[in-house]
């Protein structure tokens, strides 16, 4: 019997505000008499402008403006907690996350953990189930790929045990985001091609499942995918076009506020062995689901056989020959556009081999992850065949 | 010069609990020591049950539930004055809307006008300029068509001057709606059509005017305008198939919650004459969109070209033939389909013939409404040659 939408919530709060120029209207959004703290990464911001904007346009606030710098990519536990210690010193109560999603992601878990009474990483062994309240918070975005701008997310890595693990909270939805593309313009190509591959494979986790009759949501993700297709290839050639990146941005955006994902079942997959593979390993998250994905697709094709055949038909127009072709066809295109837009698949292009898919799958079985995928059935030895694939 | 995508600012609140017995959820949504006022319409929310689960389910209010039934559709003034009176009498805090889009319409410009200080005709004289507050309030929706439910418009007629005129505010989002697509099985056929209808006009309000270079916007109507086919034949097939109305439901809030037109131009054109005939002689609104629709695209058929030929291909699947002939039978294909869910696209249907479209050209002259649609240059002229089409 063929499964049917599920009832569902949905609720999105997050203000986005869009296009060239909005970083001004930060003005407008942060409130005035709020002792502020802006949370940053390593420093591109100053490079191309961004920091000099926000504090231009936020001048005018009662309280000095704070700064945290230094959030790096895949956010580390234990720089955020640094963080915590300085909004709670300094009495800070509005957070402005300014970059990419690592940094939104990092301002999510300062936000909970500061007002959180115990052990933070509570937040992070809970999934977000302890969070009662968090710090508000906006962002202004600069790497179009996560998501995290517009929804309840957040994804933090501990150094000291290599985990990384994820949260969710409506309490950390951002008030606001800014989302500027011609602040993206200066991104290099290699982040630029990670954005995509990440919001191409927040879709296909959304969307390459089973049926469940909920055609809204499959036409959103396919055109979603259809979408990212066409601007992959166009970034790479006009990479000075703001209109390109802008349709990236927005593109990233809607790929996980939440919505094409309502009532319909959820993979998720590839997110958790592209997890371990970046804690152990620290190859990019984009670079991870790349490498992941196809060979998950592989491994999986007879329990996701209908969606494979719905995706290789209207995403990539595969209408000719035998099913299994047209199910083959779509895996082996999909790899060639994740190549396409610079992101290797294959764990050789990064130095690793056999001995990192043992590494994986043991760190998966110890984190008792050992049945993923909409049917909580991908054992780890599904996981072994879908990367070997990918040697 | 091809147009670019516009700035936009997105913010939607509304909560959306969908799914069938999802109005027991009421009571976690309901303040519990509000004075609440449940608004519906002519009785039929008594006839399948809605009345009954909603008392059921606010059992525990601390003050009882007070009523205000009667709300017509094309909702008028007068009547929703009288709930006013009602609402500031009894100190009412909350509104609960529990119909179709006609009673959160209705709900709308109640909990506007309960708190506004001043005449509450302004609210619709300035189109909502004048709204600074509005009463909270969630909604149950039993008729699937206006996107009312997760929106921030509303339109009100009043019958003393046969005028019909919207407003919009930030402050009347609701603050949840109930869609259980069960609730809608009981609609007579008429209105399930109309509803197709109407959500299907408005996703061409937003989407064929002229190329913006917004992509996911596009394919994201187009999927509407897709699934939209699909249900309408669907529905008439299987009147009692639940999942088929759940899509209805879910398709016809997405074509008006904002998301797929931010960004773009928008015409909305075939509203605005609509409103004059409904508000002239009384048709449903759907039947005013259908009749209008057809000709305004004719019409405008050099305007809209390049989404006309996207449409057609996209949504029609036409490929064949000279551009004209495409959107031609584009046309000719919606003009068709809005006939084949129940809803007649010629004046002459309905028992009008050329005087309606002279009395209709009068009223848009008489309200200022002399330049419509996306370029705001369709004239009281075009508009008598579109409705000539479709005598």
């Amino acid at each position: 019997m063929p499964a049917i939408m599920q009832n569902f919530e949905f609720h999105n709060p997050t203000r986005v505000i869009f296009g060239a120029g909005q970083i001004a209207a930060l003005a407008r959004h942060v409130p005035a008499h709020a002792r502020v703290l802006m949370l940053y990464g390593g420093g591109s911001i100053k490079a191309n402008g961004t920091y000099d904007e926000v504090r231009a346009a936020l001048a005018g606030l009662a309280h000095p403006l704070l700064e945290f710098a230094g959030i790096e990519p895949n956010p580390r536990y234990e720089t955020l907690m640094r963080a915590v210690q300085l909004v709670q010193r300094e009495q800070v109560d509005f957070l402005l996350a300014v970059g990419g999603g690592s940094v939104v992601d990092g301002t999510k878990f300062v936000a909970a953990a500061a007002v959180y009474d115990g052990d933070p990483w509570d937040i992070l062994k809970t999934g977000g189930k302890v969070v009662q309240a968090a710090l508000p918070f906006g962002a202004v975005l600069t790497l179009p790929a996560t998501g995290s701008e517009m929804n309840s997310a957040s994804v933090i890595s501990r150094a000291a045990t290599q985990e990384k693990r994820a949260f969710m909270s409506p309490h950390v939805y951002p008030r606001f985001s800014v989302l500027d593309p011609a602040k993206t313009l200066s991104l290099p190509l290699r982040q630029v091609g990670n954005g995509v591959v990440d919001a191409f494979i927040h879709t296909t986790e959304q969307y390459l499942t089973y049926p469940a009759n909920a055609p809204v949501q499959d036409r959103f993700a396919e055109g979603l995918l259809q979408t990212l297709l066409e601007l992959g290839a166009q970034v790479l050639a006009r990479p000075d076009d703001v209109e390109v990146r802008a349709n990236i941005m927005w593109s990233a955006t809607m790929a996980l506020n939440g919505l094409i994902g309502v009532g319909v079942p959820q993979d998720w997959a590839t997110h958790c062995v592209g997890h371990e593979l970046t804690a152990l390993f620290g190859l990019d998250h984009a670079q991870t689901l790349a490498i992941v994905l196809p060979g998950i697709l592989q491994v999986r094709r007879a329990a996701k056989r209908d969606k494979l055949l719905q995706y290789a038909e209207r995403v990539w127009g595969l209408r000719e020959g035998s099913e299994e072709q047209r199910i083959d066809a779509a895996i082996a295109s999909t790899r060639a556009f994740f190549e396409q837009v610079g992101v290797p698949t294959r764990l050789s292009a990064y130095g690793l081999g056999a001995e990192a898919i043992e590494a994986t799958v043991a760190a998966l079985e110890a984190a008792g992850l050992t049945g993923l995928g909409e049917r909580r059935d991908i054992t780890p030895g599904d996981v072994r065949r879908a990367l070997q694939l990918s040697l």
